[in-house]
């Protein structure tokens, strides 16, 4: 049964608002699915082994790291914690709870220029699950991939006159080109609304050319004061999609499409309640006629404001000239949409499920749903755990669930429990032989839901 | 049957050295698998209609683009060739030839910054059919997608003597950001070993962390003086992976796995015959022990740097301190790699496969395989005909076929195949009620290979 099959149960606003997790999210919608720190006790730690030090960064260090300003590398950064007991109880200090759980589950780490992020493989691979469905959403209603360059010349962006105004506080411009001074600066793409007007002046001719309808995978950057992983960073990946109409209708029926589109990515990937409705005038985007946004409730009872559509109206095509000959012959302006989810949405996901003993992921974002953890002590131990992992690793991947076998010979099962319990998989398997299982293993772990041969 | 399961007949280097595109190459692995300018007298053009003037790019006004060395955006290009005769013949010149396959092909356009270009759907799709391949196998071979910031300090260039040297020419240098000066410049990635390493150190403990294996797909920045369309560009996409092992051996082995990675993918993806081999200390990368590179020869007989892989040795851990404890207690330095495969590759592809009727695309990277042009005339013949078009494509998508079924009721048939065929869809199938076919269709496409209702 693929998991894109099962309904998904919903948090209600009020359980958010609770300090504990919602009871709803505790039961989730695969029968296999169940969080293994509620399984076992956290006295097994005892028994972790924890080979190297392993790193981790503290809500200490990434709060003196968010105030520092200056651009230098921080190699000063030490570290502090292992795995065990660095999560700050959500209910006791929401901030740097947030960020010991992104430290904790290694979802990512400060870059050496302040306010930027090293995006970790597990960070990422939430990122990836995001992308993978928005990516065919957006080509199923007839939006193309492309790519636009990241540099924009100064004099772009003081076209339109809201969006100058907007974003010239938190521009970065590159002056020095293959060592000499540029003539003109350029702009790093804050958004690329200038620069994709630019090119569609170019591509549309008539009515038979509309509607466009393009998006891009990219980063830009915008240069925060008060940054914080995954939520605002001095740069972020984010998808910018970019479309062009013949009438205003069209284009308000678009933006519309396209937040109702996050809305149920939100509710039905992520099992985000967001409410979804247009910004007042001084919070719509810097260019835009009317901004819709889904905005979500954060643990700390804070909104999150997690996707955005943009009706742009006329105003950018009227900046650029971006004009069509219409079915009667006459030259008139396009009307204009533009739309984004970004990395910030990662940061939803934590703070939206999380609880006081760290991340809890939404199954179908989850990037590894099932981890099986074979256990052998010798050869002929092995080959029989594995005969069966396999088969199961097989029937778990025809089903459409995404598995991984922690077979690694490094590390002890033990330290692989708790790192994948950091990660908060939604489900892990052991299996081990009749002769391990009465030796040594049981007493350990008899709490541990396991398969035994 | 997947085409994935298809043996693919790859053009030997002597072929590829006539001007005429090699006869391997026009029988497809497909059996369904024809160009349609090959079935098709170049004469019907006379039936097409244009719809709107189309905009394209001549070579003449790229190639003036090209010696521009303003950072001013050019508003001024001018539209100047419609589809049917845009293609300077590849025999006659090769550069003309190259720069009207990508505008008449609507693969990318130039950017408004000198150097800068815009990827389009078409082109963009090609380099989506390259990623979607390599980023399976990267996984399969252990891994894993991340991010690392595109800001680098610029203290951090300096670290690695080879390292500076081979890139400080090319440099993009941040130097104001947020409206203020910034203490630091900071370089735009030309390459991410620097701050990869940065980030290793503090990731990287014990033998227990390695090997550490990671990849990101991202665009990067290097100020080149003379730039052409996906082969060099100021900004381009790619991938760079960045691994770092316990031992000498085992990252040359990596080293070598990932060029003949490269060398399959060039060989049975996009059928490119290339050579894969060890560069010359003078063009070894900037910071590199040892560097592999796939070379394939194109159609001007010139060789083309397709792909990189690099042994890095102890250059950059030594510089960066990156260190592990041995299963001695002893501390090392890492052995590294690191290897890319970029948005030229499309170019490469454009190169070998390309003839003097414009482009040629090898059928696993075309993004679209086959397209289906529908027409009718009344409301009768279009139930009629889009039920056999729809059970075909859901026939072909079974297949694991791309098919792309064109029924806009903007262009007229004439204007679908002319679009299509400068696409060069390996397939174009088209579908028509007979009695059009007695009436009207016939005598002008009578040599279209298509089915009859």
């Amino acid at each position: 049964m693929p998991m894109g099959a099962l309904p998904l149960r919903l948090p209600s606003l009020s359980l958010l608002r609770s300090p504990s997790p919602p009871p709803s999210l505790l039961s989730c919608p695969l029968s296999l699915t169940s969080r293994l720190r509620h399984l076992r006790p956290r006295s097994h730690s005892a028994h972790i082994s924890r080979g190297g030090a392993r790193k981790g960064i503290s809500a200490r260090s990434l709060a003196k790291e968010e105030v520092s300003s200056s651009a230098t590398p921080s190699s000063d950064r030490k570290p502090s914690l292992s795995y065990e007991g660095s999560v700050t109880p959500r209910s006791v200090d929401f901030n740097s709870w947030y960020l010991d759980v992104i430290a904790s589950a290694e979802l990512a780490d400060y870059g050496p220029v302040r306010g930027t992020m090293v995006i970790r493989p597990y960070g990422y691979a939430i990122w990836e699950a995001i992308q993978e469905y928005l990516n065919v959403k957006f080509k199923e209603t007839g939006h193309s991939n492309m790519y636009f360059p990241q540099f924009i010349p100064y004099s772009f962006i003081k076209k339109e006159a809201s969006h100058v105004e907007g974003f010239s506080p938190e521009l970065a411009l590159v002056t020095i080109g293959g060592g000499k001074e540029l003539e003109e600066k350029l702009v790093v793409r804050p958004t690329s609304e200038t620069i994709v007007n630019h090119m569609f002046t170019q591509w549309i001719q008539s009515y038979r050319d509309l509607p466009l309808m393009v998006n891009q995978w990219a980063n830009v950057t915008r240069w925060e004061m008060r940054t914080k992983p995954f939520v605002r960073t001095l740069e972020f990946l984010w998808q910018e999609g970019h479309t062009a109409h013949a009438t205003a209708e069209e284009a308000e029926k678009e933006a519309l499409q396209m937040i109702d589109r996050n809305k149920k990515f939100a509710y039905e990937q992520a099992a985000i309640p967001v409410i979804a409705g247009r910004k007042s005038r001084a919070e719509t985007f810097a260019g835009a006629a009317r901004t819709y946004t889904i905005e979500a409730m954060m643990g700390d009872n804070k909104a999150l404001q997690a996707g955005t559509s943009h009706n742009l109206g006329q105003n950018f095509s009227r900046a650029f000239g971006t004009q069509f000959t219409d079915e009667n012959g006459q030259r008139q302006h396009v009307w204009q949409t533009s739309w984004a989810v970004s990395t910030r949405f990662v940061g939803g996901i934590i703070m939206t499920h999380g609880d006081d003993a760290g991340l809890m992921l939404p199954p179908r974002i989850a990037p590894i749903q099932v981890v099986i953890v074979p256990i052998w002590k010798t050869a002929d131990d092995k080959s029989g755990v594995m005969d069966v992992v396999s088969s199961l690793k097989d029937l778990l991947l025809k089903a459409g669930i995404k598995v991984k076998v922690d077979d690694s010979e490094q590390r002890t099962p033990g330290w692989k429990f708790n790192f994948w319990e950091m990660k908060e998989t939604p489900v892990c398997l052991t299996f081990f032989s009749n002769e391990m299982v009465k030796n040594f293993y049981q007493q350990q772990c008899n709490s541990i839901w396991s398969s035994k041969l």
